[in-house]
Parts: structure tokens; C-alpha cells; sequence
């Protein structure tokens, strides 16, 4: 037994959940007094308010305060109304798969209520099957609606502090950054100490009924991960469609045909693309990396619950993979500190580094926390159950499979910033190709998306080595945990990049002066780095914990080997690896239509408003608000069901071999394609941001805007949007979703799966 | 035993095979007779000629003869001397490498000259290690000199067949369509004889001194397949830099900056284009079809040499891969004859579809001879080894496999024709996505290449599934050559499609009538078309022959499962997918960098040559033939080490597991990123070329040339050359090659490979 007692542990959970919880609230306290004049808005207020700061040159500063509360209030009703009509389908969607998995489950033993010996802990007996269904549809249902709101409290944050970014960009880029971050902090620790407690708090409940069944409980719990990934897939592919068919359409009228810039208000689809950061990358990457936490914690479960600690029912060491995130909420909250109040962010060239200190604070920091978790909360030595065959685990084992993952992290994190930032040789030679035109911009953009590859995959490698030599299945799940310790800090970086975005199309829309606009440009290049980092983390760990649930499948499933040398699992194996490639051209495609769509009712628009262009009449924001939600919830629905279905339709019909070929083919393909198409994206959209920020002499060589250069830049950003923000990012959700539905019908699959080849 | 006798066998085979050179040389013959007016030839005969024909309107029909020879003579002469130039390069390689290879398996034994008993047909003596390092090197000698003879050749009639396409076009599409389909014919015909004969004749004269060890002879052929394959390597990124540079370079300053058609003899790097053609996708082409050929046919022998034909000394059923070969020269040599004699060509819209009657009718006829071989070659029962097990088959089993194999070359072929032939909505709604510009269209594209992969994978999946399921890893590598059984007619079809290039070009450069123009492009359309669907079966049968190879060396290597969930294995697999990505990124770049020489050099020579743009003062070809011959030389030599030294590297020092998860792995990712690539490039450029043609309402609503829709098909069609032509095709080449070097030095990495985690 480890030193912490069961006691303790089951008090600081909890207690570390609350701290998490009241620092998100101390930050979303910090960032409301930057204060907005809305609609009930006094204006005497205000401008007392103003006396403290620079007033805007040309510019009436109350009148500008006031369009920034409008347009806030605009993107954010577009962005509650999108979020809830997609709610309405994704619960129906949740009815009707919670009642899949009810009966797939059930069928498992015929629907019998009789207990059953157990699988793994033989002797004893545990739960009938029945329950395990039961208890699984509730935990898929909890999973569903935490990840709901996690995305949905990271939208209304997010909506609530981009004004108040642009606002504060007026008093200088490090009151902006400020406001910026601490937003994205809400968010982080929002998500991290909901998904934490709502966890514990289900454990604790279905403990109540499975008592000393600890297989059934954590198998059931596996339904958690299953609800969380099921709706971020919605979530990330709904919302990118929204997000990048209005981007796109936005940008092909208004900044290639009509030469207006980015954001301007007479654009008709501006908001749309507001609205769209908002729904795609802010809580769409809220539901998906909560999707990542909650799998990775099931996992690590799952794979504890049926080792030596499930037998000898050690509950501080099964509780491990909470305790290692109970103790990143602490880290990330000393880390968010040097952000906010050690180190200050005075000019822009400061953005980058500091967003970079914070990776390293926390993974240096996190590291000691593992070391000390590991030490108190594991007994020294225990027991896995490795396909079979008996595993002896030391616990400083355990801590290098934590640290090796977090380390991985920040590899990947660090890569990602070299092939995204254009403060680096690879985003400026792809500026520097914009010269000769889009064609060899695009061609550099891609071999560099490609080439961005190669460290990730081996940092991976190297994690996936050391932590399943240590400790198999287990190591993978926590190494994939260890990754994800730090996501506080992750979510809060990664979050800051939209809400620049929307701060600087605020400062557009309300007309503000060229320089608040530079400001958050610089605001919002260091965002689309650390968007592409989150990215990054996003696919890292989604591979690590696919793995560690395909692991746990194959365990739960009772095969013995994956042999890529049986022609089951080699099909599987080359299907599952063109996969991504299925559901990418479906997400572009989709994009691409939606876009055209777009195009038209913009061009519209301009052709039969008079006076829009010369900014005298209003443009029709609803109707291209209207056409990107039908888009992204019709075209959502394809993607989502080749996802959701092809481990349904493996499993039933070519059974569990074949399902685990598949699984480990969309693993190894998809890591690579997610990867490239996120660095790419970024990397164009940076390139053309160089370009116009025009800090060095290469760079005004190249410009300024509406240059040559500039206008093959901006074709590269164009096509990078859906790689970047609408196929990429979604490509780890299949992979881990498929993995964790695979995971949750294993038993059916187990018992009634592979129809055809039986038949045959 | 069969019914065929092993005499009958050793007469069979070796005339299959001259029949074939005969029907080479009778198709050669029949191209010679369209003469052209060389540097030599006199102006009488000439004259004669032409009152046969329709004579061009304004242009005078002699002089355009005398330019037309002209020009030809300027490609076949700056193809020839960078082929040569390749070829030192080669030399040298082949020549370090030999010497690798005797060196590492001529270690495994520690240079021991003893007998020493079988592998698996234990209990009999086979030859010393030290012969088979010798004969294993021989054979590499051997297939590189093959393979580079392939390639030359082709180039050779290539270059000869080109100006006379041009010249029958002035006689109707239907003429121009025979002189270049009969051209192509040359080459495939050669190459499968060659091929054939070059092999047959090695394993008699290796038989002499191996005698009846037949499991050092076929052991020792496999380094036929790895000198096969390597040249092709070579010859892929090398011409596919060469060719795809100057392509490139001459559309982004001639089409997009000065507005002056394609192949345009006042551009500076047309002629470096146009030897392009002939060293990148004809020569390249040969020789990486030729070590497909090579390779499966070296698979399938290896694999049977050690069933129980080896143990039971049954020639004739060992010989059965090379039966099969035979047959399909016969079979192809009908299959000619319905393109050149019994159907004509009689206008534009005939010609797609008498290509793709090519591949249905060698395909039914080849089913036919399938079942013929079959029945009288193989005994009607056998016994197979897999991995340690024996299995027993039965002769119409082996049918099913090759079959399979055919029938799904068929399927990707078909596929292929649909996603990338301008006659089809995938090319057309690429083309309509135009309309909002360049952005739209490379979302298009890429999105169409994706979906493109579905049913390939499906169908070589089913094929793998079917072959490995009734014959094991022998199946395999049946079905691989039942989908190259028909290469002669294959490579003719895809051979077309380049003369047919250098016959527009010459048209152009010759100051040709506009209609002749037209005739040449309607040609080339259908050329890109039949180029993609010979990349699909390029790529469909390196899957199949890599996976071969890949059941060979796990067999050789003396492993008895690749089990995915075992940490080596799993690091293999992940690497291995990013292999491709790793290439692509290599072999982009090189095409992007070279281009954006050979676009400033362009520029150069514009801007500095008085009277270049006007038509009064000749370019400066010569410095542009040097940028991309030096280039090519220069780019290929990294992705060529990385795929050569990638299985040295991980044999000798992860060991023989984490090698065949590399294998595995670049398979299955490998084969999506070939085949989105090669079909993404066809699409583009037909996409082009359909706008260009105006065939349709809707295409002329997106023209003429010069168009805003046209200028975006121009961007996508340089995007896609790099991917179609560089990156794609080289994939294949990257999957088999690295499977057959692990074949080759399996014995040296079974007794001194891991070498890492021996120490760990």
C-alpha cells in the first residue's frame, strides 16, 4: 500500500476539483472588470471610466464602446443560438445510441439479471450483465452532458471576454494579453476541474451499487469517455464546417474579389465567422480535449481496475489517475501565475515567449508533482495483467510512464510552434514562396505540414516504448494522462488564440484605429501558434490513449494476439488507415460546398443591397448565419456516422480481430494526417500574417497587403482553414472514439460479434 | 503434378517471351513507317508524302515537318544525356551497394564457405551463406541492369513516337491515336519480355551451381527484385524532380506571369518540360513497373521454393509465377490488336473509351488464361508453409488468388478512370469550384483525392483477404502478379499518355494549326487519365507484392506473429506510417526548390534576351535542361537514403519485429497518401483541361483560357504536378522496395539485428 490513505485521497480529489473551480471563478471575476458598455450600459459610467486611459485618435471612444458591446451581443446570441439548436440534434442523437448501447450491452448475457463470475478476478462474482448496461448508458450520458457544457461554458467565457480584449488593447498589448489569457484560463480549469469532479463523483455513486465489483464499475464508467468523445466529434466537425464555410466565404467575396480587409463590418458573412470561432475552435476543442481527458481517465481505470489493485482493492492506488490530475490543477495554477502576474507581457514580442514559458513551467513543475504523487499514492510494488501473462510493477515504473508522456507533450508542443510560428525559417520559406505565386505557396505549405511530422511521431514512439516496456497498457494510459496533466494550461493558451481572433475582428467591425487592430493581430498570430500547439496535444494524446483503450479492447475482447500477419487483422489494418482519409474528404467537401454557398449569398448580398459597399446600408448578417448552421448540421451528420458506425459495423459483422486491425490501421494513419493538415493550416495562416505585419525587411519585400505575394498568401490560409480547423482536429476524435466504442461493446462484440466470418 | 511437363515448361516460357520482343519490334516497325523529315533526311521524299494528306492551312506543311524533327531531336538527345547522367550516379550507387549486400549476408555465416543444412526443407544440405551473399548480389546486379534497360528503352521509343504523333495528328485524331498507343505498346511489350526472359534465364544459369538447393536459388533471385526496384526508386525521383521542375518553373512565369500558351518555343524551359516527360513518367515509369514485376514474380517464387514444390522438386508448379507472366504476353498481344486493328479511333470522344476497353478486354481474357495455366501447370493439391504451419491448397484455390488480383486491378483502374477523367462530376465539380477561385478548387481537389482511396482499398482488401485466406502469403503474391499479369497492355495505355504530352508540346513549338493542337490535347486528357489509372495498378500491386514480400521476410526472418500490442512492433507500425509523409515532404520540396530556380532563370532569360517575347531571338534551353538535371541528381540522394537505409537501420538495430511493423506500416499508410496524390494531380489537370476544351455549356461557361476560373484550374494543376508525378508514384516504389531489402537481408537481421534492444 502507498502512503496516502483512502481517506485523504477520497478528500483531495474533491478538494483539488473545488481549487480549480474557484480559480476559474477568480479569473472570470478578473476579466468582468474590464467593462463593457452594453445595451443596459449607462454612458456616464463609462466615461469616467475612460478618463484613466489613451483616447483613440479620430475616433469617438464612447461610440466605439458601444458598437464592441454590440457586436459582443451579436456574436454571442449567434454563437447560444447555433450552440443550442445543435444540441437539440446531438440529443437526439444521445437518446437513440443510449438505447443502442443498452441493448447491445444487454443482449451480452440474453438480458439476464443473474450476477456472473467474473472475467478477470476469477473466484468472485460481480454484477450481471445487465447492469453493467445500465450503469454504462448512464455513464455515457454523463459523459455527454459534461462535455456539452464544457464546450458551452467555454463559449460563453470566450464570447464574453473577446470585447473586452479589443477594449483593453487600447491601453497596450499586455493589458490585452491579459485579459486574453485569463479568459483562456477559465476556460482550462473550468473544463479540468468539471471533468475531474464529475468523475469522482460517478465513481463514488455507482460504487454505492457495484460495491466490491470493481471490474463492473470501471467497465461501466468506460461509457463516460464514450459520451464525452461522442459529442465532441459533433462538436469539432459541426463546428468547423460552421466556422471555416463562413471564414471561407467570408474571405473569397471579401478580401479576393471586393479587396476589403478581414472582419469588415459590410462584409454579410463577418459574423457568421465571428460566431464560428466561437462554436468550432473554442467549444468544439472544449468537448474534444474534455473527450481526451475523460477516455485517458477511463482507460488508466479500466486497465487499474484489473490489475493488483482491483484485487487487493487498493483504492488510493486505483484512484492514481485522478490524483495525477487533481495535482496538475494545482500546477497549472502556480503556472497561470507567471503568466498573469510574475512575468509581464510589455510589447508584442513578448506574446510568443511567454505563451512558450508556460509549457515549460508547467511540464517542469508537473514533473515534480508526478514524482510525489507517485510516491505517496503507490504501494512499491504491484501486480498488471498483461494479455495473460502476470506483469510486476514498480511504482517509479509508473513515474516515468507519467513523465515520459508529459515530456512527449512538450516536444510536440514545441515542434508545432517551430513549423507554425513566423518568427522560424519554415513559415517564412513559405512566405518567401508566396512570391512565384499560390501554386508553389501551397506546394511548400504542404511538404512543410508533412515534414512537421517526423519529431512528433518519434516523441510518440519513444513515449509509447518506454511506457508499455514499464508497465504495458497501464503505462500508456497513464503516459497518454501525463500528456494531458498540464491541460489547464494547455486549454488556457490554445483558448487565447480565438478569442484574439474575435478581439481583433471587434476592433475591425467597430472601426478602431489601424493600430488596435495591429495590436491584436500580433495577439492573434501567437494564437494561431498556440491553437496549432493545442492541436498538437490534442493528437498526441489522442494517439497515446487510443492506444491504451485499444489495448483495454483487446484485453476486454479476450483475444490473445493482433497478428498483422492473419488476413482478418491485415484488412482491418489498410481499411482503418484510409479511414482518415474517408472522413476528411467528407469534411472538406462539406466545407467547400457550404463555402460556395456562401460565396453566392455574399456576392448577393453586395449585388442587390445598394450601399453596402460604401458602408450607407446594413448587410443581412442572419441569412449567412442561417446558411453555415444548415450547413454544419447537415454536413455534420456523414462524418459523424462513419465514424460512430464503422466500429459497430466491424465488430458485428467481421469480428474482433478484423475491429482491432481497424483500429490500430485509423490509429497510425490518422495521427499522421491530423498532424500534417493542423501544421499546415497554421503554417499558411502565418505566413500571411508575416506578410502583412511586415516586421522585417524580407517581409516587406513581400508585401504589403494586396501584393502579389499576399494574395497567394491568402489563398494558402484559405485552404488551410478546413485542413486546419475542420478535418484535422476531428481526425483525433475518430481515433479515440473509435477506440473507446470499441472498448464499451467489446462484451457484445466478445460474445455475438463476427457474423460473416462465421458464416463463411 | 500439373499436366504440363517440365520440358515443356522450359520451351514455354522463353518463347512467350520472344513472342513478345517480336510483336515489340512488328509495333516499332509500324511507328517508323510515319517518317519524319530529320536533320538528314531530304525534302524530296517529304513532299511525296504529304499530297497523301490534308495539307495545314497558313502554315507551310514542310517547314513545320523540319521543326518537328527538330525538336524531337532536341528531347531524345537531352533525355538520353540526362539518363546517362543518372546513370553514373546509379553506377556508383549499385555499386557501394553490392558490396553492402555481399558484405552483410556474406557475415551472417561469418563468411563461411560450408555447407550447412536447409532452413526448411530440413534434413537436405543446402549451399554456404557465402554463395548466397554472392548469387544475391549477382541477381541485385542483374535487376538494376534491367531495370535501367527498361527505362531507356521506353525513353528510347518514347522520344522516336513523340513528333510522330504530332504529325499524324494532321490526319486525324484516329492516326495520332494509333501511332502513340502503338508506341506505348513497344514499351510494354519489351518490358514484360525482357523482364520474363532476364529471369528466366538467371534461375537456369543460378541452377547450374545451386542444383537442388532450391532455397538458396530463389533466395538468391529476390536480389533481382531489390536491383529492380532500387533503379526505379532512382529513376522516379529523379525524373519526377526533372520533369515536374521544369513543368513547374516554365507554367508559373510563361502561363500565369506572361500569358503565353503551354509548350510556347519562346519559353526558356519548354524543352527542359518535355524531357521532362520521357525521363520522369516514361523511363521512371518502366523501371518502377519493371520492379513491381520483378519483385511479385520474385515474391511468388521465393514463397513456392519453399512449399512442397520445392521439397518434392516439381518445376513446372514452381514455375507457375512465370507460366502466369507468359500468358499474360499472350494475352495482351490479343488485347492489342482490338486497339490497333479491330476498333477504330474516329474522333475524340472514342478515345477514353477504347483505353478503358483495353483493360476490360485483357482482363476477361486473362481470367481465361488464368484457369488455363492453372489446370495444366499445378498439381491439383499442394502443401503450403505458413509461418510455421503447413497449409494444403488446392490448384483452382491458386485461381481464385491470381484472378482476384486481376479483377481488382480492374476495379482500381475503373475508380481511377471515374475520379479523374473529365467525362465524370469528380473532375467537373472540381472544375465548377473554380468559379470562386483558386482556394475552392485546391479544397476540391484535395477532398476528391481523399475519397478517391475508399473503394481501391476496398478492393485490394477483399483481394488480400481472399488470396491470404485460400493460399497464405503464396496467395498474396499470386493475386500481385494476377494484377500485373496484363502490364503490357497496362504499360502501353499509360505509356500513351506522355508521347501524347510531347506531341502537343512539339505541335505547339512547331507553330502547328490550332486544331492540330486541339486533336493532340484531346489525346493528352485521355492520357492523364490512362497515366492515373497505370499509378493505380502501380500502386494496387506494390501493395499486394509489398505484403508478399512482408509474409517472405517474417517467414525468412523466423518470426512467428507481428503482434501490434507488443511495444517493438507498435513503434515499427507508427514509424512506418510517417515514412510517406516524411518522402512526400523530401521529394515536394525538391520539386518546389527547383522550381523556383528555374522560374528565376526564366525570368532571367526574359528579361535579358532582347526580342524573346516577340519570337525574333531564340531562349537559352541548354541552362535550363542544366537547373533541373542538376537539381534532380542533387534531390534525389536524401529520400532515396531514407527509404534504402530506413530497413538497415531498423533491422540492425530495433531488430526483425520492429522492421515489420515499419513494413506494415508504410504499407498501409503509404498506399492512401500514393493514391490521393496520384488521383488529386489527374484531376486537376483534367479539370484544366476541361475548362480549356469548352467541351460542355458548363465548361464554356468557366473558359476560354485566361478565364478567372481558368487561371484558378492552372494553380490546382501545379499543385497536383509534384503530387502526381514526384511524391505519388515514388510511394509505391517506397513500400516494396523497403519490403524487398528486408527480404534480402532478413538472414543477416535475424542473427545480428536489435542490436539496441539486445544492450537494453
Amino acid at each position: 500500500m502507498g502512503v496516502l490513505s483512502e481517506g485523504l485521497t477520497q478528500v483531495l480529489i474533491p478538494v483539488a476539483a473545488l481549487i480549480g473551480l474557484a480559480f476559474a471563478l477568480l479569473q472570470w471575476y478578473l476579466v468582468s472588470k474590464v467593462r463593457v458598455s452594453g445595451h443596459s450600459g449607462g454612458h456616464n459610467e463609462y466615461k469616467d471610466r475612460l478618463i484613466e486611459g489613451e483616447f483613440e485618435e479620430g475616433v469617438d471612444a464612447l461610440e466605439v464602446s458601444i458598437k464592441c458591446a454590440e457586436i459582443q451581443h451579436a456574436i454571442s446570441v449567434g454563437a447560444t443560438s447555433f450552440l443550442f439548436t445543435e444540441y437539440r440534434y446531438l440529443s437526439i442523437f444521445t437518446g437513440v445510441f443510449s438505447v443502442i448501447i443498452f441493448l447491445f450491452l444487454g443482449s451480452v448475457k440474453g438480458f439476464s439479471a443473474k450476477s456472473e463470475p467474473c472475467t478477470y478476478n476469477t473466484g468472485n462474482i460481480c454484477k450481471p450483465a445487465l447492469a453493467n448496461a445500465l450503469f454504462t448508458t448512464i455513464a455515457f450520458l454523463l459523459g455527454a452532458i459534461t462535455s456539452v457544457l464544457s464546450g458551452f461554458l467555454g463559449m460563453k467565457i470566450a464570447t464574453y471576454a473577446n470585447a473586452r480584449t479589443t477594449l483593453q488593447a487600447r491601453y497596450g498589448v499586455g493589458k490585452a494579453f491579459i485579459t486574453a489569457f485569463r479568459s483562456g484560463a477559465v476556460m482550462g480549469f473550468l473544463l479540468a476541474a468539471n471533468g475531474l469532479l464529475v468523475l469522482w463523483v460517478s465513481i463514488n455513486l455507482f460504487k454505492l451499487y457495484y460495491g466490491d465489483d470493481w471490474e463492473g464499475l470501471y467497465e461501466s464508467i468506460t461509457g463516460y469517455g464514450l459520451g464525452g468523445s461522442s459529442m465532441a466529434l459533433f462538436g469539432r466537425v459541426g463546428g468547423g464546417i460552421y466556422t471555416k464555410a463562413a471564414d471561407v466565404g467570408a474571405d473569397l467575396v471579401g478580401k479576393v474579389e471586393k479587396n476589403i480587409p478581414e472582419d469588415d463590418p459590410r462584409n454579410p458573412a463577418v459574423i457568421a465567422d465571428n460566431v464560428g470561432d466561437n462554436v468550432g475552435d473554442i467549444a468544439g476543442m472544449g468537448s474534444d480535449l474534455f473527450g481526451s481527458y475523460a477516455e485517458s481517465s477511463c482507460a488508466a481505470l479500466f486497465v487499474a481496475s484489473i490489475s493488483s489493485f482491483g484485487v487487493s482493492h487498493d483504492y488510493t492506488a486505483m484512484s492514481y489517475p485522478l490524483i495525477i490530475s487533481s495535482m496538475g490543477i494545482v500546477v497549472c495554477l502556480i503556472t497561470t501565475l507567471f503568466a498573469t502576474d510574475i512575468f509581464e507581457v510589455k510589447n508584442v514580442s513578448d506574446i510568443e515567449p511567454s505563451l512558450k514559458r508556460q509549457l515549460l513551467i508547467s511540464t517542469v513543475l508537473m514533473t515534480a508533482g508526478i514524482a510525489t504523487v507517485t510516491f505517496f499514492a503507490l504501494p512499491s510494488e504491484f501486480t498488471l495483467f498483461n494479455f495473460g501473462t502476470d506483469k510486476v510493477v514498480k511504482n517509479w515504473h509508473l513515474f516515468f510512464c507519467v513523465a515520459i508522456g508529459l515530456w512527449a507533450g512538450l516536444a510536440i508542443g514545441y515542434t508545432t510552434e517551430y513549423y507554425t510560428s513566423n518568427a522560424y525559417s519554415p513559415v517564412r520559406d513559405v512566405a518567401d514562396s508566396c512570391r512565384t505565386g499560390a501554386a508553389t505557396n501551397v506546394i511548400f505549405g504542404l511538404a512543410l505540414g508533412y515534414k512537421s511530422v517526423i519529431i512528433p511521431i518519434f516523441s510518440i514512439a519513444i513515449a509509447i516504448y518506454v511506457s508499455f516496456s514499464l508497465a504495458a497498457m497501464y503505462g500508456v494510459s497513464v503516459a497518454a494522462l501525463g500528456m494531458l496533466s498540464t491541460i489547464a494550461t494547455g486549454l488556457a493558451i490554445d483558448a487565447y488564440g480565438p478569442i484574439s481572433d474575435n478581439a481583433g475582428g471587434i476592433a475591425e467591425m467597430a472601426g478602431m484605429s489601424h493600430e488596435i487592430r495591429e495590436r491584436t493581430d500580433a495577439l492573434d498570430a501567437a494564437g494561431n501558434t498556440t491553437a496549432a500547439i493545442g492541436k498538437g496535444f490534442a493528437i498526441g494524446s489522442a494517439a497515446l490513449v487510443s492506444l491504451a483503450l485499444f489495448g483495454a479492447f483487446v484485453s476486454r475482447a479476450g483475444i490473445k494476439t493482433v497478428d498483422v500477419l492473419t488476413p482478418k487483422v491485415f484488412i482491418g489494418l489498410i481499411v482503418g488507415a484510409m479511414l482518415p482519409y474517408w472522413f476528411s474528404a467528407m469534411t472538406m467537401k462539406s466545407v467547400g460546398s457550404a463555402a460556395l454557398k456562401m460565396v453566392e449569398e455574399v456576392r448577393r448580398q453586395f449585388n442587390t443591397i445598394p450601399g453596402l459597399m460604401e458602408g450607407t446600408a446594413k448587410p443581412d448578417y442572419a441569412t449567412c448565419v442561417k446558411i453555415s448552421t444548415d450547413a454544419s448540421l447537415r454536413e455534420m451528420i456523414p462524418p459523424g456516422a462513419l465514424v460512430m458506425l464503422t466500429p459497430l459495423i466491424a465488430g458485428t459483422f467481421f469480428g474482433v480481430e478484423t475491429l482491432a486491425g481497424v483500429l490500430a490501421g485509423s490509429l497510425v494513419s490518422g495521427v499522421q494526417v491530423a498532424i500534417s493538415a493542423s501544421n499546415t493550416g497554421g503554417a499558411w495562416d502565418n505566413a500571411k500574417k508575416y506578410i502583412e505585419a511586415g516586421v522585417s525587411e524580407h517581409a516587406k519585400s513581400l508585401g504589403p497587403k494586396g501584393s502579389d505575394a499576399h494574395k497567394a498568401a491568402v489563398i494558402g490560409d484559405t485552404i488551410g482553414d478546413p485542413l486546419k480547423d475542420t478535418s484535422g482536429p476531428s481526425l483525433n476524435i475518430l481515433i479515440k472514439l473509435m477506440a473507446v466504442e470499441s472498448l464499451v461493446f467489446a462484451p457484445f462484440f466478445a460474445t455475438h460479434g463476427g457474423i460473416i466470418f462465421k458464416w463463411l
